[in-house]
């Protein structure tokens, strides 16, 4: 739906201005210089703009493909509907002093808002450096210089990342094909960008810089289908508390809990980038290199000690060194030196020439055995930089394997960098930075393979949850317990047998309808500590133990505490064995539902060793929880242990995500414990809490 | 002991020549470039070097401070004994051939050591770039560029590693006081360079790449000493066991466990870097700013999102966001824009001045509550990067608060990467490397102020320890458990009782001699599964309790095994309560006697939380040993359970020092479980596992 905006064949300025340093002149000069459309210049004043006929007013013109808005923001509403009025559809506003300022500004930009929607016209921004796309000359933007023409799409939250970006990417060789400053999103966000981006064929990588997201599910959804077509990295920043303060007092936004987010992203096949530093390298990476189709990597080098790093670095980041084929090391002994070493890393020595390079290179390339290669090299006293790099580029631009380049030096390294600067080719300087970013490609190799199969959609009794809190909300009571275990019931999840009896026949046939053992507990709000009184009975093996506990508590209890009303008493089956988890769910700001899993105790107490998914979740997402949590193996049998019922946490996992997704009144909903047998054994839930919203 | 050598007035090279390419005439070259003493070339067949006179060899001219070999190293061991005979005293041999390429090299290796000693000569190499010390403007090394002069002294195991970083300190302007090619350290290791580099006046920064360690001890004892004087950064490769096989083949070096590693490294005051970037943005930052009095960092940037970034950064990485006075955030007020943030981090917005900078970065340094600052630029349209830099390095410069540098851009920031080059501070491209060398300085800061208490001295019976490993010598075992406790006992550390005995007598009186409650096992070679024939008896509480369970093992016993020989049983006294920790101890390659501290069971064997420290440990050592495990707080009282004794741990892990470093023959140790009990209430050792070498 952004195309029309992308590819405008004819831009206005409105406050197109004469006068060097204003805004509305820089825009002209940067649509100038480039774009090949039709420029109007809109200015109250003048009857031309830097030699272009202006307007007074958009409506003396009539409709555009696009205006662009960079007048003070007391008269932006004015204007819009001025340009709304000439049936223009796509703006772009760049103004200053809207929400980001105070309660004026916020009230500026509801008008603005509403003038759009009024008109159906589709707005960037305000508060915004502009737009770019660089594949129709267009730099309708703040920045003086276009972008180089290139395979990333790029959008960000952040003014100064987009000027130091640009910046940055002009000294590097790096192109953008799109890129786009979101300012205070009023209208389009990285929601529509993402869309936009997805389906753009100059577009190869999709990256952003975020601080939150407007609609996270809209988002999630949008991502899952990008990914699976591009890659999609982001940074999104703010993911400290203190970070969140820093946003709360830059844009108005909401940071998300940073758990959420980091969810959120992995179960949508998003690569979150920490760092510029990574985000650049990242979308340089994945624009130009083919995938790996595994993470069997192999060195090439012409010095011990950086092989040694890079081969640390490599496992360290979940990579492994490649085993070569015989074939290969027969080939590289053959022609290397006796002393190089043919073992993966590939050791070409100290002394070895752009030949010798490219001639482990090409071997390395072709065996099996190898998923993809970094070639790095040191500037020892007769090594040639350009011309090692010279000939390896070829290789690796034809090759369908990745080969990362890193040349670690200086002042020699210059016209090795100039040589692959020209071919578009990153060097990263140091030899842990190769690593990462073959990382990246390597994870968007299996997040491109990935599947989203739907979530099941179990036979549940909604009606009977909804009555329960219905007749919650009637009582006044917004936090539901043990009381309320039907909830689970209704949804299908398993549940130690549990009922509240008033009668010595109810609490009998309760019982036996439960099964034993069993525990009894007095009901009575005026006794606390019920097992002082006599209260608690463990151990109930038949009815006969049910009768008796029960007439004991109601004849020696008001000798003990006189003035108690005795209401009932709750009865719970006892469970023995197992192990605890912990099932969860809070309501993030951002991506609603949120879902979480782990150990019980200590472990999530102290370890805080949990997952966290968004809702819905499919079994993929579900297996990725479980088996995420440091303490897995305690589940898989450990120690001569059997394993748990791991089939068993799943299918209440994917339960209890239908019911919050049922149930958006539920605020939060804890399963804890969730007691886990053995495999085939199935899992009780012990005790529940379930919070309403206010 | 090295400064001879670093400050010698005449250099000999064996091996000079005329013919380029040739490494003995590189060595002239270099040597001839900067080099302001004697210059004597030694080769066979010339009457003169580059217009030097030369000599045949080194006797026709006589002693030198300095005598630099390059000829093949079949050739070296005849060559250095003549260098021998002049008295000269220091040599470096750059040729390779030796240890690192076959057994003859190796042979010719031992020769060259042999020789040295038998002259007193210290050696550098073989197989090495050679050494430099630009305060004595010497280049006695392959690299033709001298390093700039400079406050950083560093040490490198690779000779790649010495050319690249001579390169890329050369473009960007880092300067260096002495550098070591160690090559295969026959003679002169890093505990030699170390301690040299410690008490050079013109060097303020130690730094170094190593594959492995000599001597861990003596190197540990070094680093503790220069380590409160000066900032030691070192990379130690080869962490993963991939990474050790690339250096057996790489350089023969036995690569030393990595944890044991780590926890030398940590206890000696090591910085360690993890890749080239960081131990060259350490070196850099270290060498050149003042280091923080607290944690607590003030941001100053022209960007909110990046501002964020860097929040999100300082708070991952262990520092702190400052929290400003109200005086200051008056001022900033006062001369700010309205809509800038004078919060931290100061947003001096996007059209910030130069002057607005500068202000902002003098108003913040004058606060008490800032440690230090990171100043962010970003290079938005109206920004002056070169005078934004300009204004701050005065300020930097005299100031006794660190002040690092991030100007994110490209082009447009390099006029600004000039000027911080000229005044060598280092710009740090992306934040996040600002920030984490800022970690690094924080982090000397509390390594200078670090004590090194004696470690207590218990007093023990050594004697008695002798005598229970001789004995199981004598028995032909290497394995020692529970009926060795007196191990423990005779070094004060306390444990269950436990007695073995062989008649109902000797049970009855060991069992009143170790108190009640106590469990009883059948001793016996013939039995393996005890409780199955009723072999274990439990809970017995008094004198006839144990009367009749040892009554009853020797009689029914026999009737369920015909076969067995009942040997006696053993009596351990029965803990209950308390929680289970495990102290251990194995023998590491190059640190030696490597402790281990965890709690027990699952958390050592799934989620390997432990700490390692070398022995011998102090206090400090100790306490940070127990207070590193991810799950110290259940040993602090946590879920309402009361802390444990922890003041009891230490005092066992105190004496477990002293107990191993006392008997090096012991190649293993455990006590597994040592059951800790409530504070004030001690810990008792349950098991103990004991390995003599061979």
């Amino acid at each position: 739906m952004l195309n029309h905006m992308f590819n405008a064949k004819s831009v206005a300025i409105i406050g197109a201005s004469e006068t060097k340093g204003k805004i509305g002149n820089d825009l002209m000069i940067s649509l100038l210089n480039y774009y090949k459309g039709k420029i109007i210049p809109i200015n109250n004043h003048r009857e031309e703009v830097l030699g272009i006929q202006a307007y007074k007013s958009i409506k003396d013109y009539g409709p555009v493909d696009l205006a662009v808005v960079v007048i003070p923001s007391p008269f932006v509403p004015a204007a819009v509907r001025e340009v709304g009025e000439t049936g223009t559809k796509n703006l772009v506003v760049i103004s200053a002093g809207f929400k980001e300022t105070d309660e004026v500004g916020a009230e500026l930009e509801k008008q603005l808002v509403d003038i759009c929607k009024e008109f159906d016209i589709k707005l960037v921004g305000p508060n915004c450096l502009g737009i770019m796309n660089t594949y129709n000359d267009m730099n309708a933007s703040f920045s003086s210089d276009i972008a180089k023409k290139g395979h990333i799409a790029f959008m960000t939250q952040s003014g100064a990342i987009f000027a130091a970006i640009l910046d940055y990417a002009d000294k590097k060789n790096i192109g953008f094909s799109r890129i786009v400053s979101l300012g205070n999103k009023a209208g389009i966000n990285e929601t529509d960008c993402l869309t936009n981006f997805m389906d753009d064929d100059n577009t190869s990588v999709i990256a952003g810089y975020l601080e939150g997201i407007v609609d996270g599910p809209a988002f999630m959804e949008a991502s899952k289908l990008a990914s699976k077509k591009k890659p999609v990295v982001i940074i999104k920043s703010g993911t400290t508390s203190k970070g969140s303060e820093a946003i709360s007092s830059h844009t108005g936004t909401i940071a998300g809990s940073d758990s959420a987010y980091d969810a959120a992203f992995k179960q949508c096949g998003i690569l979150r980038a920490t760092s510029l530093e990574e985000i650049m390298d990242y979308s340089r990476t994945l624009a130009l290199f083919p995938l790996p189709k595994g993470k069997r990597i192999a060195i090439i080098t012409n010095a011990g000690g950086p092989g040694i790093m890079t081969t640390d670095s490599i496992i360290n980041h979940d990579l492994e060194i490649a085993q070569f084929t015989d074939a290969t090391k027969a080939k590289l002994s053959e022609f290397l030196p006796d002393t190089a070493n043919v073992n993966n890393p590939v050791d070409v020595l100290g002394d070895a020439s752009p030949e010798r390079f490219g001639f482990a290179l090409d071997t390395v390339l072709q065996d099996p055995n190898v998923d993809g290669v970094i070639y790095l090299v040191t500037p020892q006293s007769v090594t040639d930089p350009e011309g090692t790099a010279k000939v390896a580029i070829d290789h690796a631009k034809s090759c369908n394997k990745p080969v990362l380049f890193s040349f670690f030096g200086g002042t020699r390294c210059e016209e090795a960098e100039v040589v692959l600067n020209e071919a578009k080719v990153p060097n990263y300087l140091y030899p842990k930075a190769a690593v990462v970013s073959m990382k990246a490609l390597y994870d968007y190799t299996i997040i491109k393979a990935r599947e989203y199969p739907e979530p099941p959609v179990f036979d549940v009794d909604k009606e009977a949850v909804k009555n329960i809190i219905e007749n919650a909300r009637k009582r006044g009571t917004n936090t539901l317990g043990l009381e309320s275990f039907d909830i689970l019931k209704a949804y299908g999840i398993p549940a130690v047998g549990t009922a509240i009896s008033k009668t010595l026949k109810e609490t009998v046939d309760a019982a036996e309808e439960i099964g034993y053992p069993l525990v009894m507990k007095i009901i009575s709000p005026q006794i606390s500590h019920k097992s002082d009184v006599g209260g608690i009975k463990l151990n109930l093996n038949n009815a006969e133990d049910v009768k008796d506990a029960y007439e004991d508590m109601m004849a020696k209890i008001p000798e003990k505490v006189p003035n108690a009303v005795l209401e009932g008493v709750q009865l719970q089956r006892m469970v023995s064995g197992g192990k605890e988890v912990i099932i969860g769910m809070i309501q993030d700001p951002t991506f609603g539902p949120t879902l979480m899993f782990g150990l019980g105790g200590i472990y999530v107490e102290i370890l805080k060793d949990v997952k966290f998914a968004i809702a819905p979740v499919n079994e993929n997402d579900v297996a990725s929880m479980i088996s995420g949590i440091r303490t897995h193996k305690l589940l898989e049998g450990s120690r001569g242990s059997a394993p748990a019922d791991i089939a068993a946490i799943k299918d209440i996992i994917l339960r209890v995500s239908q019911l919050v997704l049922d149930f958006p009144e539920i605020s939060e909903f804890e399963i804890n414990p969730l007691i886990v047998f053995d495999e085939g054994e199935g899992a009780l839930a012990v005790d529940m809490r379930l919070i309403l919203k206010e």
